[in-house]
């Protein structure tokens, strides 16, 4: 299969700079001494995580479903630890999960939900495995590590049948909001610093703190020291994006996923190129919207094209993407873009853009094509 | 299957707004003596199709992908516009479903991919049946009504044994930017007089055109007359959405999906309750940021629980919605979101939130539930 086989829209993965990108993250995890439990919602592919894995460094995974934990599950992980605060409604098939063997750790970030979940456990006969959910930076979930909603709830985890309690984690959200090295390290360091003295505080009042777990792709790129902690989270970092390379944890040409779109039309005089990528197949996601360079709905990925980091996915219908120049008064190359030719375009947020395709086209050095799978919803 | 036993996010279907969403557009086609190609890229169901067909004055379907297409097919549908202008590497696609009896039409706009699919056609000596696009709003794709390139696709796709001329159709999106009965008239008029007009430039140089196809859900639903209109191509309509009852063409009560959520915590200080449905769950589409009321990444849903319009997600991360007050003067009523209670979030815009399921739990008039397909990717 070759790249004129693909019909388009399609998800491209570049192997080379994938395995760039995660050795990269696997070497900072070696030097810093610590363990990676990699975060599987970017992906959501057991071929990009049998990748992560090769590489070392690495216990278990972290998922944002219970549907990424049935489908890694199904392909032999047993580790897991799903990141998003528990609903009760969600209790019996993490209950299924724990009874078929899967080690399923989850989180809660409230007395209330604590006991609703205590309650569950010791009516089913069997504990759940809980982390207590931080909140290290105002983001979004989480308990104060300060706080004495903190120790309450580590209390009723710890002492309840129904639950067992494993530690804290976090996830420093604001970290997204940066854009530079020295902004980076300190939310990192905020990061780390809030998680272990919460852990300290639960363990300095007699209770059990064995996991200390944090983690963003932003957070764990630039963090100089990991003491007390014991695993990093991290996801996007696997295929980056352009949010990511606004950031400043990588560059565009760090990105490995692109979406392949083909030239469907023109509007000379407005200076457009149709393309059959539209959201639908990039994503609403406008994440550098914000961010001083604004990508539009994508960058076109240059390949000796001559259109180097100058033509965007300036506006989207659902399968109408209208690539343009990022500056409005040079004209479009039509001459380079003839009907039918592909582009590939770097997305916003590579979490958001993978989520609306069901596989990968992987291509390796030699620019053979592979399919890789992927799975969404819930 | 009730209410409670439907896991959090899901997408839900109330079947009464359902059809009577579907009958008003029936009517208001009969009325106008047109019929309905309805664009099936809103829900991309089979069941929910039936409906729309049960309901008359239809005649085959509108798909914005070839995905779609294969899925309608299968389910016996035969008479298909695919309303996306035809990308070369979809062609071998199309003359597939062309070889097992599916009566599939193309759109295309400029000479250049006439004189491509036209010898594609004769290689094949089977031709491709296709109509010319229109730019009727300057909104995206199309040929100018009044231009000579439209007259010179028409003469090369009739005078090919590779292509067929069927006609005209044209979108007009900039309804979408509309907020007032006169301005959607306006443009629902133009939408038919410039078609309308190119059909006839056709025909005056000798050329066929059986098709005049129009619409939008906008239009459809402002237009007063349909003279020399063949078809009508509409979609939102049956479900509508928040960015459809702020340009002003249905109103909250008619909006007949919306995601179900659970509460999973709370920030107080920050007048927060924290939800399951992320952006994964309602999309990253922002469709009301530029309207008049802007709806954040959702309208909570009010059922007697006295927080009616109150109540909107604010912001979202891949699987955490933050839902608080419209205004942020007035406190969360807490009390009457207890962990674990079940929300309903009206989308900004259905076409893409419902790209993010892959079914529809359908609630008919008596509560009871069952599971509707949808399909989706390309």
């Amino acid at each position: 299969m070759k790249i004129n086989d693909i019909q388009t829209p399609s998800l491209l993965v570049d192997e080379v700079r994938l395995e760039r990108n995660i050795r990269r993250m696997a070497q900072r995890i070696e030097t810093l001494g610590c363990r990676l439990r990699p975060h599987v919602k970017t992906h959501k592919s057991i071929e990009v995580f049998e990748r992560v894995r090769n590489a070392g460094h690495t216990h278990g995974i972290t998922v944002s479903t219970l549907h990424e934990a049935e489908y890694f599950f199904e392909h032999g992980v047993t580790d897991i630890f799903y990141g998003v605060g528990i609903a009760p409604n969600k209790l019996a098939q993490v209950a299924s999960l724990l009874e078929r063997g899967c080690e399923l750790r989850i989180t809660l970030d409230s007395v209330e939900m604590a006991e609703l979940v205590a309650a569950d456990g010791e009516h089913r006969g069997r504990p759940f495995d809980v982390l207590i959910e931080l909140d290290t930076d105002g983001h979004r979930s989480g308990v104060l590590p300060e706080s004495l909603e903190l120790l309450k709830i580590g209390k009723l985890l710890h002492e309840s049948d129904g639950t067992t309690l494993s530690g804290v984690m976090t996830h420093a959200g604001d970290s997204y909001a940066c854009s530079s090295p020295k902004a980076l390290l300190q939310i990192a360091r905020q990061e780390r610093d809030r998680t272990v003295f919460a852990a300290n505080r639960l363990r300095d009042a007699g209770l059990p703190c064995p996991v200390v777990s944090v983690g963003s792709t932003p957070t764990a790129l630039s963090i100089d020291d990991l003491s007390g902690v014991t695993e990093v989270r991290a996801g996007v970092y696997v295929f980056f994006d352009l949010v990511m390379a606004g950031i400043g944890v990588c560059t565009i040409d760090d990105i490995a996923v692109s979406v392949l779109t083909s030239v469907i039309g023109y509007q000379r005089e407005k200076n457009w190129v149709v393309t059959d990528a539209g959201w639908m197949a990039m994503s609403r996601d406008r994440g550098t919207a914000g961010q001083e360079v604004d990508q539009g709905y994508g960058l076109v990925y240059d390949e000796g094209q001559g259109f180097a980091g100058d033509l965007l996915v300036v506006s989207a219908n659902q399968e109408h993407g209208i690539v343009s120049t990022r500056d409005p008064s040079l004209p479009v190359a039509y001459g380079e873009l003839p009907l039918g030719a592909l582009l590939r375009v770097f997305p916003n947020h590579a979490c958001a853009t993978a989520g609306q395709y069901d596989k990968y086209y992987a291509i390796d050095g030699d620019g053979l094509i592979s399919e890789w799978s992927r799975t969404n919803g819930w």
